[in-house]
């Protein structure tokens, strides 16, 4: 059992071993999961009970009845599923993950204050390269805790995230950050899409778990000629986008000022929706924008409790998943949400639309699932790949415990796992086949030099938070 | 260390027994709690560090530094404090408690289907009394878990819920309710209203830790004249009322349609603003019902899950707590919330109604952690009795880790509490100086014997619901 701390390489090496002695090559497989209860989340597909995935090199290559599984394969290792619900790992389609270093440093003021007088000063103070490894390793420890095995990044020094998701075993897509204003380790446009390019080059198609892509901040700060050459770069290098996208009700005005128009209008005009964008947010939207965003298959990413916290407004999610945009679900950076637990946005979309339109129907609990994995893969542009348990996709999936008292007593798994289950309740987290978290132990990182490099930062932050309160008394 | 299991008799006569040898009569105490963090939750009192709370008879005799308390009293019993908050157990001021055994049967469906379809018919098959012993056993196991100190419940057989709570050792006020129609054990308002009085009669002044109430279902379910009856004969046995009211649209038309006035103007009317009332949900009020309700000290109910599930609307609370109305949280049953996770409803509130208003600064953390501790203290008339940690008042309080990675960095203990702490990070739960829940173990309920009974009623509704689906078919 791998119930301790052993580096990436180890594992991966140790999965790759051959199969058992005995076992025939066509039924030799390198791990079997199983789950008394089995979501593989394929729409088609109904819960199956007493049932199990097999794992060869990282794919899937079988999802059926445990009695059939174990007829047919023989595995290096195994997991056992009692008391289990088994199903896709989380896919979280909008975070900054180093900003979990600022957790809770400052809530509940109005925006430009929140930004101006403490994120973007502390941005410019602390974030480095170090900041942003630790931060990094600490969102990437809470989300295999949590359940998420795929996330969609957009923060600084990129590098040093693809180095941290390497080791960790998670799945990202990764956007270098572009703006016209400086930023941490840049002093404009010019080299922060610069630095975007080259980042896109070096990394597109180096590793299977990570998807580089290019970040331009938002259509209030990028312009629209910037945002037309991240357009023609990122189509000749057939790269991915992301972007935040018509959050808030300021950005609405902004962009009806200066170009008349919406923002989803505004990015679509400068030929941002013929690429493969992921927009996050998508608060601020009128018809004609949930029409042009499905016809294009952009990907929507809904933030239910950043929005909420920041008062940004409510997202149309029923509407654009009616109209059959693609949305998945973000935890957005825990500066405002305050933490990673896609569980909660789940719960959050869940209740959020049914007191928005006043219907009880709207939002039903597999629809709020079905955006944390099968859906929010596909606006991911993921959707063959991760998100659903089906044979020749890959092997990212986990184990939730369904017998805590809470979960007392069990008529419907999916109700249970929207309303109900905490992220601890999350037993398994298993990315690429590689078990990442088994009984709750994260075995890709080391706990005590992550808790030792995270006190080293907060402490500098918290002095430096003194100082300013005190320089303002 | 009282780590096992041991009958709430035992565990009173322990902590009653003498002083140690040793100690004079003026520093013997019962019980000392640690804590990192205090939070006595009293507006005068700003957080303290390394502090301490000392307990004699159920009683919390001092509060303060830990260095002091050490050198002034001598406990039979201490729990440490390193790493914990240490802060007054929850209020969870609205509830259905034997409603969890329903937890999750049916979600998502239309208000009157969701009723007529499986509630009330489900309810009028099952609930008897070993039904509401074995629910309100789930329930009160759960709040202990996540502690949850003191609620409100509205149920049919409340002797059964009384005696549960003499047992766990939680602290409630339990409502009898009365209903203008046929209800579990009843044929209508007469021998419902009559069972109300007996039960309010008989545990008046019974027991130190439970207060009985009228509980008038709605204003939409009782007569005019009915309501005037409750008036009077709460009114002659001194006692406490508690009733849904103004909770959704529906409610709101039907008011308006008979008696041509608004629900909360209507039952003040009636004399009910004249008593000690609980009024839960309190969603659908104008200015005038906002300002009759803080003049005449009525408590209001906040119940942000259910009436997000219920597409009941969004309860206008920073308008309440500016008038000064006390607004205390409640999760409202299992059915439709599903757990009954107050930590939830405290970070709901926070969010709901910044996304409500569009302002970030809407709802602050400790306002929101305020309603679930002070604040419901006060909405449930025992203010004077719970809801702070102060010389004199009742010792129900509950320690909190908040070491585990999810809440690195800490900067602020009540961001954290607000905005990322699960309810399995409750270690300690006490009420009135007893230990019911040790290092997250349930000292006074045993898991065992509650499973089987829970499993037991659940198999009866699960083969219940198959015949419902197998009939429609």
């Amino acid at each position: 059992m791998l119930k301790l701390f052993a580096p990436c390489s180890l594992l991966l090496g140790w999965l790759m071993l051959p199969v058992v002695a005995g076992a025939s090559p066509g039924n030799g497989a390198d791990l079997i999961v199983y789950g008394d209860y089995l979501l593989t989340m394929d729409p088609g597909q109904p819960e199956l009970r007493d049932a199990a995935v097999v794992v060869r090199e990282g794919v899937i290559v079988d999802v059926g009845p445990r009695e059939r599984i174990d007829r047919t394969w023989v595995a290096r290792d195994s997991i056992a599923g009692e008391g289990r619900v088994l199903m896709p790992g989380l896919v979280n389609g909008h975070t900054h993950t180093a900003m979990t270093l600022f957790r809770g440093m400052v809530d509940d003021l109005d925006l430009m204050t929140w930004l101006n007088h403490y994120v973007f000063p502390m941005e410019g103070r602390f974030v480095d390269p170090d900041f942003v490894r630790t931060g990094t390793e600490l969102a990437c420890w809470e989300m295999i805790r949590g359940g998420t095995t795929t996330f969609v990044d957009m923060y600084f020094y990129p590098d040093e995230i693809a180095s941290v998701v390497e080791r960790c075993g998670l799945r990202a897509v990764i956007g270098s950050p572009h703006i016209d204003f400086p930023s941490p380790g840049f002093t404009g446009w010019e080299d922060s899409f610069a630095a975007a390019a080259d980042f896109v080059r070096r990394w597109q198609g180096r590793h299977p778990r990570i998807t580089p892509a290019f970040a331009p901040h938002a259509p209030y700060t990028v312009s629209a000629e910037h945002l037309q050459a991240t357009v023609e770069k990122a189509t000749e290098l057939g790269a991915v986008v992301t972007m935040h996208l018509a959050e808030a009700p300021a950005e609405t005005e902004f962009i009806a000022a200066e170009y008349d128009t919406s923002p989803v209008r505004h990015v679509a005009g400068l030929g941002m929706f013929r690429l493969p964008l992921i927009a996050a947010h998508m608060v601020q939207l009128d018809a004609a924008d949930i029409t042009l965003t499905a016809g294009a298959g952009v990907g929507a990413i809904h933030n239910p409790t950043s929005n909420m916290k920041l008062g940004a407004g409510i997202s149309p999610v029923p509407a654009m998943l009616a109209a059959g945009v693609n949305v998945g679900l973000g935890t957005d950076g825990a500066a405002s949400n305050n933490d990673l637990d896609l569980w909660e946005e789940v719960r959050m979309a869940a209740l959020l639309h049914k007191v928005a339109s006043g219907d009880p129907t709207a939002m039903p609990a597999g629809q709020a699932l079905a955006m944390a994995t099968r859906l929010g893969a596909a606006a991911i542009h993921l959707g063959d790949v991760v998100g659903q348990l089906k044979t020749g996709m890959q092997a990212d999936m986990i184990q939730l415990d369904v017998t805590r008292t809470h979960h007392l007593p069990l008529y419907d798994v999916i109700s249970h796992l929207v309303y109900v289950l905490d992220s601890q309740d999350v037993q398994t987290t298993i990315v690429a086949g590689q078990v990442l978290m088994r009984d709750r132990q994260v075995l890709t990182l080391d706990e005590t030099a992550l808790r030792a490099a995270v006190s080293r930062a907060s402490d500098r932050i918290r002095k430096a938070l003194r100082e300013q309160q005190e320089n303002e008394a």
